[in-house]
């Protein structure tokens, strides 16, 4: 038989850009911003038990009667296609339609939740992102990328959808606990790793001030994380080159977080996918020593544990490794760099597929946590 | 404290397209077109039980040992999150990472799971559409809308998601059932109602052929359902505006579809949808009877009931269409023609919003069917 064909077409889309404001107590004037940003749309907040009982939803609400749901319990266990599915039935129940915009405040997971949930609610609504966390102010909640994990491997389900604002509030990190603002500080180190010496020395130099949650510095770290993270997503929205740069030390660092069953905070487990990157260059003599020496006595001034947990065999990390979105023909790749503030790219392509006997010799170099 | 904005940039995206082959006897070359659009990718199939009894599925499959995922009990009730995390986790499990290519094989649900398996595994991956029934190789494979459907709605999950590559062939009609194959016809009838009114003669004048599956007008069907919906879509993807005329039918047609517990076919559901929106247009003195009168003969002609489900009442249709994904502000909005082949858009928009009394006039008229 004749076989005819058609072409259908997609039309270009245009540059299109949202707004990141920084700054201090900025929750209260937060509904208004959205409000002048989307009129006529219904708002819906989506936040943890955590950021509940920290007072800052209570501080976004203020008088208003904004429905919302509330993550419970908080952090990477509810990070699930259930709690996404409870999200959207409560919006369901309460009649939100198209007009909706999503608020999620939060860490990180109530960002990736609520704006899946923003990108697969009756194929897509605008969601505001304002970040809670050392790790979502730095990283997450710009960008696009969402999603929730299934059992088998982390954020298995997801899509790209870029926030339609971000609002970072600093003073909100005042009421994060000490050990999450300190794992949520890798984030920014990875930043300075990949992209930029001079912001690595400025962390190294300002580390006490960092600490001591000193607004300034951390409107400044704020500030440099959303240059360097929004120059990256605009060369390479999907990830289909550059971006992967971003996942610096996440090869191992997520492979570490599942494996620990979450017993280990994102940020920390990083910092040891961070250590094992720069080892594994090392050992390729693709980058000195002096590298990853000054990120491991960072690390060590944040407390960072910088070892596995006993759960985290070999066998077990190599099996999710080779699950991972990253990895293309079953082969894990990793982000090395070739110095301080530079990514090693032979053939201007990033991600390297490290051989095994390399990876699982720099694996076997890290201690055990002790019970 | 001071604020300060940074503007995150969002690159333009060119132009795209995607090919839409048309012929008969198409399956068993199938899997070598997506491996020439697709080098190095790993195939993986989803279907369901109906599909697969038909043969389908053995004849693009062939000597391969392509892995997939068959859908079952087939049709919208697995129409689920659940289901669409069954097939994430059977990929997960086989170690398919970004490198996949699904292949949807089958009709309107399987290509509306599998298109949003593929939207949302892994943040993306592309999916080729071999739509197997009329309304799927009329509509539903093409134009990207994905997704599944809630407890509470239609669709409530979903995601824009252009098939990668379309594959219309049209033998595989001959094995679907009579019922299925005439209701789908509906989608084609739709087209032609709001865009076509010669498509509506050449509908009309060759019902026999078409009924007895003559390959040759199937395919001149193919033709033109994709030259309409192709246009729409590049016109307006995202269903900002002119895309909504292609739910002509669909707002009350789908609540009576959810409300018949899908006892109704989509197909059917439709037509009673369309008879609506031709009354109600009369009753706004908006077109003359003369269009609903040479629907109603078509419909009739194709057998199809035209008479509502005993648990379809007012109160229960009326309830989900203000929580469709049309609503917006709560008010359900309908798509009207002024002539055959030409909608009704006062100032330049599609969708009017009905008022309750004409819409419960409306309704009430339609018979029950009796069990």
């Amino acid at each position: 038989m004749n076989c005819t064909t058609q072409a259908i077409r997609i039309p270009a889309e245009p540059e299109g850009a949202y707004e990141v404001r920084i700054g201090s107590g900025l929750l209260a004037q937060a509904l208004d911003a959205v409000a002048e940003r989307f009129p006529g749309h219904r708002p819906f907040l989506v936040t943890d038990a955590n950021v509940e009982r920290s007072g800052h939803a209570a501080a976004l609400i203020g008088e208003s009667n904004t429905e919302g749901f509330v993550i419970d319990p908080p952090g990477e266990q509810s990070k699930t296609m259930r709690t996404v599915e409870s999200i959207i039935a409560e919006m369901e129940t309460k009649k939100f339609g198209r007009d909706t915009v999503i608020i999620a405040l939060g860490g990180g997971t109530v960002g990736d939740m609520a704006g899946f949930a923003a990108a697969i609610f009756k194929r897509g609504v605008p969601c505001v992102q304002i970040p809670t966390t050392t790790v979502a102010q730095a990283d997450s909640a710009i960008g696009g990328k969402t999603g929730v994990d299934s059992d088998l491997s982390k954020n298995a389900f997801g899509a790209f959808h870029h926030p339609a604002m971000v609002i970072v509030d600093c003073s909100t990190l005042k009421t994060l606990d000490d050990r999450h603002f300190r794992a949520g500080l890798v984030e920014s180190i990875k930043h300075a790793m990949i992209l930029d010496a001079d912001y690595f020395d400025t962390i190294e130099s300002n580390l006490d001030a960092i600490l001591a949650r000193d607004e300034d510095i951390l409107c400044k770290l704020a500030q440099k994380n959303t240059a360097i993270k929004g120059r990256v997503v605009y060369e390479d929205p999907r990830e289909k080159n550059l971006r992967r740069i971003l996942n610096f030390g996440h090869t191992l660092g997520h492979a570490v977080e599942t494996e620990s069953d979450y017993s280990l905070l994102h940020g920390e487990a990083v910092a040891i996918g961070i250590m094992a990157a720069c080892r594994i260059a090392e050992a390729l003599d693709a980058c000195s020593d002096e590298v990853g020496a000054r990120a491991c006595a960072l690390f060590e001034r944040l407390g960072l544990p910088l070892a596995l947990p006993a759960e985290a065999t070999l066998n077990a990390l190599m099996d999710t490794m080779t699950r991972d979105k990253k990895a293309v023909g079953g082969l894990p790749r990793f982000i090395l760099l070739d110095a301080l503030g530079s990514v090693y790219a032979p053939a201007d392509t990033f991600g390297v597929e490290v051989p095994p006997d390399i990876l699982e010799s720099v694996i076997t170099r890290f201690d055990k946590i002790q019970d």
